[in-house]
């Protein structure tokens, strides 16, 4: 993991959550969702076939995870799982807790609302998403 | 493999491209995108991980060489890949070839336009995406 720099689309509307064994953990910053990107911290990986196979099989099985626990943590009606990256050419994958009646329901969430959160209302969604990510 | 049967949403919209070891490929009828859903054959499957440990890393494995050929095939920018379901309830994964200037680019395809194929379309579409999966 040499080397990785995190492109500034993401940094700029992320909040850093968690480091796993390939990705990086970000909380999208619009309090309409509950919303992670996972970015595996993989130099040059702008598709997901870009990864080599352990790589893959490694960002696949924590992208289950996230969604399985995010999911739980929040009593989510359905997850969206998607690597889409027409805007940021940097790798990542959104898993993003959706309910019937959301701001965007049931349309996907990306240009479908929200706002970034307030400090107070940041803080305490930081601490929910990190309670996923024991140290 | 038993007596999976296919949500009537995505019968209306698609048309059989091939069947894989666990998923079903199906082409969106939308002429503005080449747009693959591969459906796994696992009955009552909604969530990524209502999957099991071996049916996941299968599904992920399909995923990943029908994502590679389309882009291969088609000469993609990027391609899009996801697991939504807010409409359909039944665990699908689109493979979109996405195209700068494309009828939604930069946005996600869905509700952002598109046509059905007219009939001569459809089976030259047909005809290409079939040559990725040699019987």
């Amino acid at each position: 993991m040499t080397k990785f720099t995190l492109h500034p689309d993401l940094a700029r509307d992320t909040v850093f959550v968690a480091e796993l064994d390939v990705c990086r953990v970000l909380l999208m910053n619009n309090a309409a969702f509950p919303w992670l990107i996972l970015v595996p911290q993989v130099e040059g990986a702008y598709e997901l076939f870009d990864l080599d196979d352990e790589e893959y099989d490694m960002v696949m099985q924590e992208v289950r995870a996230v969604a399985e626990e995010l999911s739980a943590l929040t009593g989510a009606d359905k997850m969206n799982i998607a690597a889409l990256g027409n805007v940021t050419p940097q790798l990542h994958i959104h898993v993003i807790a959706r309910f019937a009646g959301d701001a965007a329901w049931p349309k996907p969430v990306w240009g479908n609302g929200g706002e970034p959160y307030d400090k107070d209302e940041l803080a305490e969604m930081l601490r929910r998403m990190q309670s996923m990510f024991p140290a």
